[in-house]
C-alpha cells in the first residue's frame, strides 16, 4: 500500500473549490446543489449508468466528456431531471451556463448531474439562483457542503480523500458519493465525483476510472435497480507538478491503486447506507476457476433479497447463499463449495456442517457480516458489498415521491 | 378459447389419484407429505430449475423422466432436501421407493419433489411412514388434500382444471401449484404437477410443456431467486381416448391451449400469493420490436424492488417502471413510451402527463395493479406478474429457519 488516507473530501487535492447551496426543490430546509471546480482546466473521464433510460445530465456530460477536458460540476439533489424530453436538456444546459457564467469559464468545460425523483421538471426558477450563489461561494471547505447537499435518503455524507508520492511529488486523490437505493451494478442511483491533482492524460484516466469503478462500483448492490442517473466522473488538474502520467507503468499503477482505494471506501458507505439497512454485507467468492464467475457468484449472493433479509433476521441460512450463487451465472461444481461466515464454516463440500447456531446468531449480530464462499476450483477471487433488507427498506420506498 | 373452467386439480383428470400425510418435517399439524398416482403409466415430461444447485428430488426426477414415462409423484414441503450430497439423493430414492411398494409399480416411474429449507437431511424415519400412509390412501378428493401438503408460506392452495374436446372426446387437464418466496424466471421455489388423461407423445408433451411454461411459470417473479429445487411435471395417461397427439396440428394447439390456461391460472396464483404481498401486479408491455424485448422488460418492471415497494405505498411512481425497462435489456426507444396505470395514462413520449393524482392512487389502492407499456416500435407484446414488496416479506424471509 504506497498511499495514506488523508482528511477531507473532493477538495482535499490542490486546486480544487467547492460550494453549495439550497434551491428547496424537495425540502426547504437544506442544501441541494453543488458546485465543484477545478482552478484549471482538467484532464476528465466518467463512467455512467448501463440504463437505457438516461437522465439529461447524464447525456449532456457524456457528451461534453468526450474531448477528455472539464473544469467544474453542478450537481442537484431532490430531482433526477430524467424522462423529462428536450425540456429537461435544456434545463441541465441552463444549469451548466449558470455556472460556467460566475466562474468565468466555457459552458463545455461544466458537467452536470442530478439525483432525486424520475419525470418532474426542475423548479429552474429556484434552481438557477442557487446554482449562481453556490458557484460564488466556493472555498475548500464547501467540499463537505458539496457532499451533503448531494445526498438523497443517504443518512450520512461519503467523503474519502488519499496522498502519495508520485516521481517525488505529493499527489492527493479525493471523492465523494451519495447513494443509496437504486444501487446495483452497473452503476447504480448513485453519484462520484472524484479529484486529483495528478498530472494524468486524459485517455489514462479513463483506463484509471475503468479499472477503479469495476473493482468497487460495480460491486456494490443495495436493491438490483439500475438507475437513470448514475456516474462517476474524474477531474485531474495536474497541479502536483508530477510528470504526467501517459500510459501503463509504475506511476500509473500507484495512481490506480490510490483511485481504487478512494472509490472503495465510498462504495463500501454506499452500501453500508443502503435504504434501510442496519448492517453491511461483504461477500468474497475464492477459488473461481475465472475473474468473471467469482465476480458473479459474489453480486448475486450480495443481491440475493432471501439473503439480505436472513441476515437481517440473524439466521444463518447458509442454503440460500449457495442457491444464490447457483443462479448467478457463474460455473463452479456445488458439490465442492466451502461456505464461511465471518470465521465459521458452515458448509463443507455442498453440504451443511453441524455448526454453532449460537455462534452464528453472534456473528450475524455484527454490523459488518462477512460471507466466504471457496469454490476450490482455481485461483480468482472477487469481493461485492451489499446490505440487509430491512422493514425501513420497504418503508422507505413505499411513499418516496410524497 | 375451447376449454372450459371445472372444478378440481390434479385429480379433475380421469384416472388420477392422490393423498397426504403428516411427517412433522416442519410442522406437527399438517400434513406435508402427497402422492400423486395415475392408474396407468403415463406419457410424461418436466421442467426444471435453471440453478445450478439442484436439490436430490430434481436430479432424481430429471434422470427418470430422460424416458418419458412416469406413473407416480411424491412430495414433501418443510425441507427441499438440497445440499445434502449424496446422501440427499439416497433420501430421495427411498421416498419413490417406499412409494413404489405401496403402489405396486416399478420405481423408476415414481418422481420426486421437495421444497423447504436448504441444507438439512430429511426425518427418514417419520417421512418413510407418511409417504407408505399417502400412498396406501388415494382417492379423488385427496387432489386438495395433496395441494395443500405442498403448501410451505403459501396462504391458500393452488390448483385448476379445464376440459375440451379432442376428436369427439371430452379431455381434462388438471394441476396444482405452491408458491410462494424465491419466485423468478426461469423456475422458482415452485411446484407444480399437472395432470391430463389426454392421449399424447411424450415428444409432444415435452414441447407443449415448455410452450405453457414459457408463458406462465417463467413470466411471474416474486423476490429475484430461483430456487434449487423448481420443476413443473405432467402426466398424460391418456385415459380420455382421443386420438394420440404427435405432432403439431389442430388437436395439439388445443391442448396447449387448455394446458396454459391451467399453468396461468396457477402461475398468477403464485404470484398473488407471494410472501407479504398485498396486490397482484400484472405488468403487459406491447408494440415491442421482438417478442424477447417485451418479455425482458415485463419481467424487469415486475421484479423491480422499487417499483414492488412503490405499489404497496401506492405511490404512482413511473418514473421507476421506465427505469426498469431500461436495464431490463429490451432494446426500445425511451423517447416513444407510453406508460398506463389501469385505464389512467401516466407517460407519453417518455415523458410524465399531467394525471390525477387521486385516480392514480385509487388504482393502485385494489388487489390487481396493471400495468402497461407501449414501446410503439412493433407488435410484439408480453405479459408478467409479480407482487407488490410489503412490510410482511421482510418479516417471513428473515426468520424463515426456525
Amino acid at each position: 500500500m504506497e498511499y495514506i488516507p488523508v482528511d477531507g473530501g473532493v477538495t482535499a487535492p490542490g486546486g480544487f473549490l467547492a460550494g453549495a447551496a439550497c434551491a428547496a426543490i424537495k425540502r426547504k430546509d437544506r442544501a441541494d446543489v453543488a458546485v465543484l471546480y477545478s482552478q484549471v482546466p482538467a484532464a476528465a473521464a466518467g463512467v455512467f449508468t448501463a440504463n437505457r433510460v438516461k437522465a439529461a445530465p447524464v447525456l449532456l456530460s457524456m457528451e461534453r466528456l468526450s474531448g477528455g477536458r472539464a473544469q467544474a460540476v453542478v450537481a442537484n439533489s431532490g430531482n433526477a431531471n430524467a424522462c423529462n424530453g428536450g425540456g429537461g436538456l435544456s434545463d441541465a444546459r441552463a444549469m451548466t451556463a449558470a455556472a460556467a457564467d460566475v466562474l468565468g469559464i466555457p459552458e463545455e468545460y461544466v458537467l452536470a448531474a442530478s439525483t432525486g425523483v424520475i419525470g418532474k421538471r426542475l423548479p429552474m426558477d429556484r434552481v438557477l439562483p442557487a446554482v449562481r450563489k453556490a458557484a460564488a461561494n466556493l472555498s475548500r471547505r464547501g467540499g463537505s457542503q458539496a457532499a451533503e447537499a448531494i445526498m438523497t435518503t443517504d443518512t450520512f455524507r461519503k467523503e474519502a480523500a488519499v496522498s502519495l508520492a508520485l516521481g517525488g511529488r505529493r499527489v492527493t486523490v479525493g471523492g465523494m458519493a451519495k447513494g443509496s437505493g437504486m444501487i446495483h451494478p452497473n452503476m447504480a442511483t448513485m453519484l462520484c465525483f472524484l479529484t486529483t491533482d495528478a498530472a494524468i492524460t486524459p485517455a489514462c484516466l479513463r483506463q484509471a476510472l475503468k479499472s477503479a469503478a469495476d473493482r468497487t462500483f460495480n460491486m456494490i448492490t443495495v436493491d438490483g435497480d439500475t438507475s437513470t442517473n448514475d456516474m462517476a466522473v474524474v477531474l485531474a488538474n495536474g497541479l502536483a507538478g508530477n510528470e504526467e502520467i501517459c500510459a501503463p507503468g509504475e506511476d500509473y499503477r500507484l495512481f490506480v491503486e490510490a483511485l481504487t482505494a478512494v472509490c472503495q471506501k465510498l462504495a463500501v458507505d454506499i452500501a453500508r447506507d443502503g435504504e434501510g439497512a442496519t448492517k453491511l454485507i461483504e461477500v468474497t467468492v475464492r477459488g473461481a476457476a475465472t475473474q468473471e464467475d467469482a465476480r458473479l457468484a459474489a453480486r448475486a449472493v450480495a443481491a440475493s433479497s432471501l439473503v439480505k433479509a436472513a441476515v437481517f433476521g440473524r439466521d444463518a441460512n447458509w442454503g440460500r447463499i449457495l442457491c444464490a450463487a447457483g443462479y448467478s451465472g457463474a460455473s463452479f461444481d456445488p458439490g465442492l463449495v466451502d461456505v464461511f461466515l465471518g470465521g465459521l464454516q458452515v458448509a463443507a463440500g455442498g453440504s451443511g456442517l453441524d455448526f454453532d447456531e449460537a455462534k452464528a446468531k453472534e456473528i450475524l449480530g455484527g454490523e459488518k457480516v462477512e460471507i466466504v464462499l471457496d469454490f476450490k476450483e482455481g485461483g480468482f477471487s472477487a469481493t461485492a458489498w451489499g446490505c440487509d433488507l430491512s422493514y425501513d427498506y420497504v418503508k422507505i420506498n413505499a411513499d418516496y415521491r410524497t
